[in-house]
C-alpha cells in the first residue's frame, strides 16, 4: 500500500428533509450569499423556492448567478467572481449537481485569484483561499459535492479543464431531489460515477484490499440500482444509494494506497466534452469500453486485474485468466448499453475530423504515457476510432 | 437507507515516514504542547527520541504526561488537565494506540470543562469544546485516530464509559510503528476492529448496501491479513491494511445509513473491562461468538443477515440459510480461536460473582432493550456464562 492523505473536511448531511438544516449550517459561513443554480429545474421541483424561504426567513441576504452550464463554462466563473466583489458575497451555495457546484468552487477561489479566473483554472495544482462553499446535490454523478477539484470549460480555446479549487464546508445530499432527474441524466450520472472507480480500480497495486474492496463495493451498487432508479425514479434505496456512491467515487478514498493511473478516460473524455460539450457521463460510458478492450490487447499484464474485476463485481468465475478478462469486459460493455445511453459517438452526430488534434490535446505532456497502460497519441486515436 | 450525517474533519497522514511532517502539521494547532504517551514502549522503539527531536526542532514546548494506562483512568485525565492549565497548554499531542487517544481526548476537553472530568465522561453526548489535537497511532485497534469518542474507565465506580469528546484535527498512521506490536496485541486489536464492525453490520435495515459493502470489506480483510501480521510482524501490506481497517472501523461510516444496534458486545465487555481489567479486545474475541449464538437461537428473523455474512465474507455457499447462519458463526469462532487470544473467561481467572451487577449495569437505562436483538438482564447472563 503505498502513502496518502486523507484530507476531505467536507460535513455530509444525508437523507429526505436535511435542507431543513440550511440556516443553522450556514449561518457561520456567512450572511451574504451568492445562491449558483443552473438552468430551471429547481424552479420547477420547487427547490428554489424551498431554499429561498430558508434563507429569508433566516435573515440572509442572497444575490443570484443563474443559468450555469452543463460542462460549466468560464464565462459563469467570471460573473460569479464579479458578482461576490460587488456584493460583498460572504459565502457561496451551490445548488444542482457537479457542474453547478464545480463552477461555485472556482467562483469561490476566484474571489481572491488576482488575474483571470481562466489562469487559476489553467494553474491551480493545490487547494486555493476560497469563500466557504456549502452545496446542496441535485444529482448523482460528479462527486463534487465531497471533493476540491471542478472541471471548467472555455469553449473558445476548446478547453475542458479540471483543477484544484476547495471542497464544501457543507453538502446536503437529499436523495428525494434526484427523484425527477430523466432517465439520460440518471444513466449518464451512473457512468460518470463507474468511471470514476475504473479510473483508480485499474492500477499496478495490488495490496490496497480495503480501498479495492471499496471501489468493487461502489461499482456493484451502481450496477444493481441504476436499472431500479431507471424503471422507479422515485424509489428511496436506489437512488440514495446511487447519491452515496457518487460522493464516494471522486472523493480519493478508494484510489488511497495505489499507484496513480492517469485517469485516462477523463482525459479522453474531456476532449470530447471540449469539442463537442457532450455529457460526460455519456462520453465516459462510450469510451471505457473501448479502452478497456484496448489496453487489455495491448498490455495482456493487467489481465489478473481484469479478471479480479470479473470475479468481484459481476460474480464471473468460470474461465481462465484471460477468458474472465474478456468476460469482465463484455459484462461492463453490457451494462453500459442497457442503461438507454448513445452507445457510439456516430450516434452523437461525432466524426473523426478532430480526433488528430484531441488525441495530441489529451496527452499533452505525455500524461497518458504514464497512465495504467501507457497510451501513445496513435493508441488514443485508436480509441476514439473504436468508438465511432 | 437512513439518514446520517458524516462529520470527521480529521485529516489523517498514511505511510512510512508521515512523522516529518509533524512540525508542519502541528505548528498551527498550538507551540504550547502536552505530550501524552503510555508506558515505555515508544522510548524503546525509538519514536519517542524521533518526536522530541522533531518538536524540539521546530521550537516547540513540551510538557510530558506519561504512564497511561490500557483502559485508560480518571485519573490520568485529571492529571493532564492540571498540566494543559498550569503549562497554558495549547495543544495535545497523543501518542500510542486507543487509550492514549482517549485519555488525550478527555485531557483536550477535560480543559474547558468547569467540574471533575468525570463528570465530563459521565455526561458528554455531543462534541466538546476542546484543545486541538494530534494523534500518532502506535496499534491498530480502536479507531480513535478517525473519531471523536474515548472510553475512560473509573476503577472506584467498577465504571469505564463511552463518552463523545473531539476527534483528532490530525492523525498520524505509519504501519511501521505497529511491526513491534506482540502478536498477542495484535489479535487483540484485530479482534475490535472486528467487534466495531458487527456492531454496526447486525443491524435491521437491509439497503445500506455501500455500507454494508465496506463492512464487509473491512471484515475480509482484517481475516486476511491478521494471521500475515502473526506470522510476518513487519509485512507492510498486513500492517497498513490493519492500521486503515482501525480508522474505518469505529469511525460510524460502515453504520452510516442503518438502524442503530446499541453495540450490545461493547456494553458487555465494559463490564468485563470495568470489573476485571481486561484488555478490551479479548472481552470481545470471548463476547463475540457467544453473543451471535444466543441472538440466533432467541430470535430466527436474524437469521438472513448471517446467511449474509457467511457468504459475503467467508466466501460460505453451500447450505440452507439456517445452515449458513451457523456455519458463519462457526467461522468466526474459529478464526477469534487461531489467532492465539484466551477463548473464556476461566482462562483469565474470570468466574460468574459479578455476572448480576455487570448484567444490570450493561443493560442500565434498558438500552440493551433496543439492541439489534433486545437483551434482558438474563439474557446477557446468560451469555456471560456461556463465555465461562
Amino acid at each position: 500500500m503505498l502513502d496518502f492523505v486523507h484530507d476531505i473536511n467536507t460535513k455530509v448531511l444525508f437523507g429526505k428533509g436535511c435542507i431543513e438544516k440550511l440556516p443553522e449550517e450556514l449561518a457561520p459561513l456567512g450572511r451574504r450569499v451568492l445562491l449558483a443554480y443552473g438552468g430551471g429545474s429547481i424552479k420547477r421541483t420547487g427547490l428554489y423556492d424551498t431554499i429561498m424561504k430558508l434563507l429569508s426567513d433566516g435573515g440572509f441576504e442572497v444575490t443570484e448567478l443563474s443559468g450555469i452550464e452543463p460542462n460549466p463554462r468560464i464565462g459563469s466563473v467570471r460573473e460569479g467572481v464579479k458578482l461576490c466583489r460587488e456584493r460583498g458575497i460572504e459565502a457561496v451555495l451551490a445548488v444542482g449537481g457537479g457542474s453547478v457546484i464545480d463552477c461555485a468552487k472556482a467562483v469561490a477561489c476566484g474571489v481572491f485569484f488576482e488575474g483571470d479566473p481562466w489562469d487559476m483554472i489553467r494553474t491551480s495544482r493545490r487547494r486555493m483561499k476560497a469563500l466557504p462553499l456549502a452545496a446542496v446535490l441535485t444529482l448523482s454523478a460528479t462527486g463534487s459535492e465531497f471533493d476540491d477539484s471542478g472541471v471548467i470549460s472555455n469553449l473558445e480555446t476548446h478547453e475542458k479543464l479540471g483543477a484544484i479549487l476547495t471542497p464544501p464546508a457543507v453538502s446536503f445530499c437529499d436523495p428525494t431531489y434526484t427523484f425527477t432527474v430523466s432517465k439520460y441524466q440518471t444513466a449518464s450520472g451512473s457512468a460518470d460515477i463507474l468511471s470514476h472507480i475504473f479510473e483508480g480500480y485499474f492500477s499496478r497495486t495490488d495490496d490496497s484490499d480495503v480501498f479495492d474492496g471499496l471501489a468493487e463495493t461502489v461499482m456493484k451498487t451502481v450496477i444493481k440500482y441504476t436499472p431500479t432508479a431507471l424503471d422507479e425514479p422515485e424509489n428511496y434505496s436506489a437512488r440514495a444509494n446511487l447519491m452515496v456512491c457518487s460522493s464516494i467515487g471522486c472523493s480519493g478514498i478508494p484510489e488511497y494506497g495505489k499507484r496513480g493511473t492517469g485517469w485516462p478516460c477523463h482525459a479522453m473524455e474531456h476532449e470530447l466534452s471540449a469539442y463537442y460539450d457532450i455529457t460526460h457521463g455519456v462520453g465516459l460510458a462510450i469510451l471505457t469500453p473501448r479502452w478497456m478492450r484496448h489496453i487489455l490487447k495491448k498490455d495482456p499484464t493487467v489481465t489478473p486485474r481484469f479478471a479480479r474485476f470479473a470475479r468481484n463485481v459481476f460474480g464471473i468465475t468460470e474461465g481462465s485468466e484471460a477468458e474472465l478478462a474478456e468476460k469482465g469486459i463484455d459484462a461492463i460493455d453490457a451494462f453500459l448499453r442497457s442503461v438507454g445511453l448513445p452507445t457510439c459517438l456516430s450516434e452523437l452526430g461525432i466524426g473523426e475530423e478532430h480526433f488528430e488534434a484531441m488525441a495530441e490535446h489529451a496527452n499533452r505532456g505525455g500524461r497518458l504515457e504514464r497512465a495504467y497502460v501507457p497510451l501513445t497519441k496513435e493508441d488514443v486515436i485508436g480509441i476514439f476510432r473504436a468508438c465511432l
